[in-house]
């Protein structure tokens, strides 16, 4: 028995541990922690009599409660869809005709992180390419990984993605004979995660122009993957329009939004918009996962947003989270002021703390060492940078040390203690490597 | 662009639009239809006033409403595993210490079918050989066409799988110098779907054996998968224990099972057991697809199972069901005596009518055309065996025509009615190819 190996597939043989895991358990076993790495929404927040009058309402009608325990469709609730895309029409200022705002192009999943692999699973050969933000997502990361992706980051701006390095990185991939393998550029568009950073709607423009000028040496489309998971917890400013909004949207682009983190992280419903045939077959992949998302969830938020109170419940979110990150951005002027720099998001969970190139970050750095002995928890922002797979990419320059700070999960109170800590221990490692 | 070829992966490709979807448009195309195709419970025998009181009760305490609202952990409610190892324990009739009935070997998931994919992974490149019942669970089957994966199909017989022929399967794939390729059997083992067979402990003890004796000629371990996703719904007879009570279960058996067919399909909670390697390879993809099952369902089940409410409302949904099979199986012999045979079952919610050779009775056939016409739908059992793929296997004796048929979503009286027009359409099509 001891000399079989093991039956794992390939995909079981790369899918990782996710660093995440990691940082979960040591915030599990440090029970006194301030977790600024949780990306988590705060418990006070969470709208338990509001779901708990929507329920009695629905599972109180004779007609709705049953079919609300009952198996919905692979697509996910007709009037859920409707009122995801009469939203998305709002928030892009779009006419009602636009053709790429269009119910018939959109799918409900369990939580827009399963609309992402689907669609990566449609998409993606094992080898093929997928541009990514430098830095990006880090969970994406890890399904890239999983699934034998290979990505190439893109240098990012204060509005979003460089799109003259885009320009260089097609062309490059294209003398390289790489562009066949090239199926999507992901952007997280809004507010992201890790940065903040909001990508305005003339680099959206710019970025589709780009991946079409090169889709005939392609051969197949190039999609803009559009993750606005963060989109609904703006709180100063005004967002630009989504992708969908340009010229060949329909044909180009896919976009996937979430309500977990704007209502409740515990009722997972997501969602994702594609061009026809990319939508298809991720239906299709939807009904071998799980035959469609769990229906009483869906009908939880049908209800809350049909009623108003779910706009409601995102406007008292979006003050509270504003709040907090004012609190964390005070502390960080007061305690870190000069040790670090950062940018001022607006909106999101996330804050992007840039150190000097002396100043490693990452997970056996002294920085990490010596604010968890002080019991608080950063993400290290090397995580959120695609592994250099070629040649190319090893030449590209070394990232800024960087960290992610959340001020979701914790409250004001322990966000300016915890960054009163990160400044003793970034002061402590000041003239360590 | 009109020159541009599809951008789809290869699973994207070869992920077909599944049977089932032809058949539900069917039955949303024509209101009146008896529907004998869907594996649905019907809405009457839905928990709703139930659901709506343990829901009252999370909801209403200042603990736990809004720890139900956030995020869960990656592997599922700690005290829903509990209960749902103990449940089964009770089941297999185990002793506590059992080392296979273990909640760190349990994960929570969007029902069964989720973790089927996810295990499917986890295990099986493209060309890589799965055994499966013949028929077998259909669903299952397009996943595995999806995945790329082969299936080779094993004979079954009153009280599970042939185990002679699985010998001879296996035997055959090691002559071939397939077998390195072989990495799980498939068997839904109780009231299977389609045909309502039992397997008998004595059948998946040999069947574990035999596997064990060819993995070192396989090279790797070769995992019994027991989908028990109709264990619940007994209602007759005793069930055997489940593969978990064997020698050796731990290191190589897989185990899934769900509770939303047994409480409510509109909120899905399954779960899956596996050994060590596979479990925490499938909890990453898990953390890849979805990052933890929603966590509102799991607290209702939880709660659910906790108060007894479970099973109170299973023991009722079980006579439920067995008055309905019941009420199917005197129409079949009032309606289609002599015509077709059938096996009474003991439980879950198929019964798989065979009809004479000449009599073929899948999608393009006079049977299910002269049905059809009489606004009655059934499952053709063609669409329940796996492709033949080699030669070896396209020489496998045709299939016995056969049909499935479902008494869980229509009443007793409808179901007694499309009995008696199916029994028409059968005699309508007896002197007909």
């Amino acid at each position: 028995m001891s000399k079989l190996k093991s039956a794992l597939s390939g995909l079981g043989r790369r899918t990782d541990e996710p660093p995440i895991s990691w940082l979960m358990k040591v915030a599990l076993d440090r029970p006194k922690l301030i977790s600024l790495a949780a990306g988590f929404t705060d418990n006070p927040s969470l709208p338990v009599e509001q779901t708990r009058a929507v329920l009695d309402r629905i599972l109180g009608c004779s007609k709705r409660g049953p079919s609300a325990l009952q198996y919905g469709t692979g697509a996910g609730d007709a009037l859920l869809r409707e009122l995801t895309v009469e939203r998305l029409r709002g928030q892009d200022c779009s006419t009602v005709g636009s053709s790429a705002h269009d119910a018939g192009r959109l799918m409900i999943t369990h939580g827009s992180q399963q609309f992402l692999y689907m669609v990566s699973e449609a998409l993606f050969d094992p080898g093929d390419i997928v541009l990514v933000e430098d830095p990006t997502y880090f969970v994406y990361l890890g399904i890239a990984q999983s699934r034998g992706m290979r990505c190439r980051g893109v240098r990012m701006e204060a509005d979003g993605i460089d799109v003259a390095h885009l320009g260089e990185t097609l062309e490059r991939l294209k003398q390289d004979g790489d562009l066949p393998r090239v199926k999507a550029l992901y952007l997280v568009s809004y507010h992201q995660n890790p940065t903040g950073t909001t990508t305005s709607l003339a680099k959206k423009a710019a970025a589709l122009k780009l991946l079409a000028e090169y889709e005939r040496a392609a051969g197949h489309p190039i999609y803009l993957m559009e993750d606005a998971a963060y989109r609904e917890l703006r709180f100063a400013g005004d967002d630009p329009a989504s992708a969908l909004t340009l010229p060949g949207a329909e044909e180009r682009v896919i976009y996937s939004g979430t309500y977990s983190k704007p209502f409740a992280t515990g009722i997972r419903v997501g969602f994702g918009m594609a061009p026809k045939e990319v939508l298809s077959v991720t239906m299709r992949i939807k009904g071998n996962h799980d035959f469609g998302t769990s229906n009483l969830p869906q009908q939880i938020l049908r209800e809350a947003i049909d009623s108003g109170l779910y706009e409601d419940h995102v406007r008292d979110l979006r003050k509270r989270y504003g709040r907090k990150a004012k609190a964390m951005l005070g502390a960080l002027e007061k305690h870190c002021g000069g040790l670090a720099e950062w940018a001022t998001p607006c909106g999101g969970l996330n804050v992007w703390a840039r150190f000097p190139r002396t100043r490693p970050t990452g997970l056996k750095s002294r920085l990490f060492e010596e604010t968890l002995k002080r019991d608080v928890l950063y993400v290290p922002g090397p995580l959120c940078y695609g592994q250099p797979r070629t040649a190319h990419e090893a030449t590209r320059p070394k990232p800024t040390p960087a960290i992610r700070l959340s001020p979701g999960a914790a409250s004001e109170a322990r966000i300016r203690e915890g960054i009163k800590r990160l400044g003793e221990a970034a002061r402590a490692t000041q003239n360590a490597r």
